[in-house]
């Protein structure tokens, strides 16, 4: 049977995921796809440490460029992540003419033109499964199971730390602090969590599924991004009494051709199947015009399902370049689809909002007509507690209303001198 | 842009599906794709019939083999369905050295060595990713977004007919009857049901989940199936209280190289994401050696979602075709795991069995000495009803046991004189 030869740059916990995998099930691998990939090189940093798979010493290297021009190697890839060196390293491979595999879905996020611009000029690919939900096969689905379908909605829970913590929140009613402390000893939470909690790694797959879906490169910066880390169990406690629980949600939307790409706090009903994605689990809804609503489950980070997604993508490209069609597509059709992006002050949404108001007379109707006075009209309001003459929580949800006309109704409310501190607005998404 | 002809047999509900959605959105897809796939021919036994989809008459034809045999067309595209004509059709286009869509999970399933072997000699393939679970991409993600596992196990809800009917039962409390005349009028159950309520369906999808993870042609001889013309409201309501649903399920599991493959009313625990599949959706876990638990969920049948199905299947053939590897691989690699099947006395499992048993001192412990003779241990039991001197239904679920000893000690129950009825079973699946 036909080798191709793979080098690895980068041998942390996928790398070496990717390489324990290939030596377990190559053989069966091989026979599906009929070609075998046979793994040549591996470029780290650090050459001695034990990563729980066995390696022939002479296989390692720091030099990742001596494994990007190795000619025994045609498959490079990258799983160094970051935008630092991996970007250098992926636009030298590109150059050489070797198709990518990566999982670096900041990179494809923030310097995805570059990137997949080079490969388009070099005639060659870059697949990156692996850089959205692990190793639940999206990338795939939306390219080609669903290629039938003009993409109505995309809503994603994209980011295990973040699940985590907000299972942990509304299970085991603990405070953020002490979820994020618990992901952190469990190995769910880096050292420094910000990338994950405060939504920028969810913003980084959104920008890949979008792209996807409509055949353009969303630039980053015109993603809205909230995280969770002001997230406080009340609102977890009082969604839940309204039948919501709270998710970090990716939100895409086509609008008669306005697309929204957001990352927020969300609540959602908590009877759909997204509710129930617990834990560091990831899960996609797609709705497509023509297949209506489907949904994608399974692990979204870690060793082992991140090397799923790799393998796949190395298992793709070698039957491609075994069959001699490297030039069959592009990760990217970039055949931009008649769209437009929305700002964020254009979309309109469900809206929770959590007042913190004096319990007086006349004061909740000073609320309900500033939201008014904005177009805002209430669909419930709930207020447990009473404390007259203090400040009590009051929850409304709203209608649908447009996220400009909210701001600009919380900046009036938080003036009023009947509200006693800043209110929190988390937006809903009924999912259809 | 190059254009490849697509000549459509059968223009029923799926086939005017295709038609209006390649005419929809056909320009995105080739756009997405590189090649535009143009609708040449259309055969069908009935020319004149509104499919509520506009079509150049001269377009029509009665005579398939005309549409397989014209130069023009490149992909044939079977919606025939059934055993007879299809299978003719099929031998033919596959013949002529022409790659074949089909949504015909009957004939695949039944006479599959037969179409793919033809397939393999011929040097074309046939794709059917709109044969199992409709819209859901399903065989793409088991194929190629898998391909790094060893697949542990697939659960399968396959069939939407049956799914709706459990789904009527359980929530408005109707008998089985009840139910399918339900289904019937809402055009989710055909006026003869057998095929789908005594699971032959959802067999045949399951043969074709099997062959795919294993890499063997898995004979329909060799599932076990039972459908849910059985089933009563009573064990529904019983396991309902014991925290499980009761769902058709398709099972397939390799346990150390023992491949079973059945279909029979299962109970599945009541918080497992499968028990919220309602309706008329389908839904799939798939357990990978590598990624864990993954899950699949979408409309299982109808016009719409099997169209997009069928078009993922055509736009992937164009490409093959159009950029030039249509050798690049086969629908199944037809490599043999080393996998043997089980038969289903070796089968194990636990179980649900309500016997129907004399409310007298003594009764329950023959029961339980009969279980216990058959080497099955009791895990918890539930007799809610007592009735001194009368037949009282009761309830036992039963640890792991061997099928061939679970249908010896229900033989011995069934014999017993404190026993007024044939007990039921039900198998137990917790999906780990």
């Amino acid at each position: 049977m036909k080798e191709l030869g793979i080098g690895l740059l980068g041998f942390g916990t996928v790398g070496a995921g990717v390489v324990e995998e290939l030596q377990k099930n190559g053989e069966m691998i091989a026979n599906r796809i009929g070609v075998k990939p046979v793994l040549r090189k591996i470029a780290d940093v650090d050459l001695d440490r034990d990563r729980g798979v066995n390696v022939d010493r002479s296989m390692l290297t720091r030099d990742a460029e001596s494994v990007i021009n190795d000619p025994s190697i045609s498959v490079v890839v990258e799983l160094i992540g970051g935008t630092g060196i991996a970007r250098k390293l992926i636009l030298q491979a590109l150059k050489a003419g070797k198709p990518v595999v990566t999982a670096n879905k900041a990179l494809l996020a923030e310097h995805g033109a570059e990137i997949f611009g080079q490969a388009a000029e070099r005639k060659v690919d870059v697949w990156f499964e692996a850089s959205v939900a692990g190793g639940i096969p999206i990338i795939r689905s939306l390219r080609e199971g669903l290629v039938a379908n003009r993409i109505n909605g995309i809503y994603g829970i994209l980011n295990g730390t973040c699940n985590y913590i907000l299972s942990s929140m509304d299970k085991e009613q603990v405070t953020f602090e002490h979820a994020l402390k618990d992901a952190q000893v469990a190995g769910y939470a880096e050292a420094d969590p910000a990338l994950d909690i405060d939504g920028i790694d969810t913003a980084h797959k959104a920008v890949l599924l979008a792209s996807l879906a409509y055949g353009f490169h969303v630039p980053m910066s015109d993603v809205y991004v909230e995280g969770i880390r002001g997230i406080s169990r009340t609102d977890i406690e009082y969604a839940r009494g309204m039948g919501y629980k709270l998710k970090l949600l990716a939100v895409i939307k086509n609008e008669s051709g306005e697309i929204e790409v957001r990352v927020h706090p969300t609540l959602i009903p908590v009877e759909h199947m997204l509710s129930s994605v617990s834990g560091v689990y990831n899960a996609i809804q797609v709705e497509g015009d023509v297949v209506g609503q489907t949904l994608y489950y399974g692990r979204g980070a870690g060793r082992y399902p991140t090397a799923s997604a790799v393998i796949s993508d190395i298992a793709d490209v070698c039957r491609e370049l075994a069959f001699g069609d490297i030039k069959r597509r592009y990760s990217f059709s970039w055949q931009k689809e008649e769209v437009k992006l929305k700002n964020m002050g254009q979309i309109e949404s469900r809206y929770y909002l959590r007042a913190s108001l004096l319990d007086k007379p006349g004061v909740f109707g000073q609320l309900a007509t500033v939201l008014g006075q904005h177009q805002i009209s209430i669909a419930s309001v709930l207020q447990k507690e009473r404390h007259a003459g203090k400040q009590v929580p009051v929850i409304v949800v709203t209608d649908r209303a447009k996220e400009s006309d909210f701001d600009a109704a919380i900046a009036d409310i938080d003036a009023m001198s009947a509200v006693g501190a800043k209110s929190v607005r988390i937006r809903i998404e009924d999912l259809g």
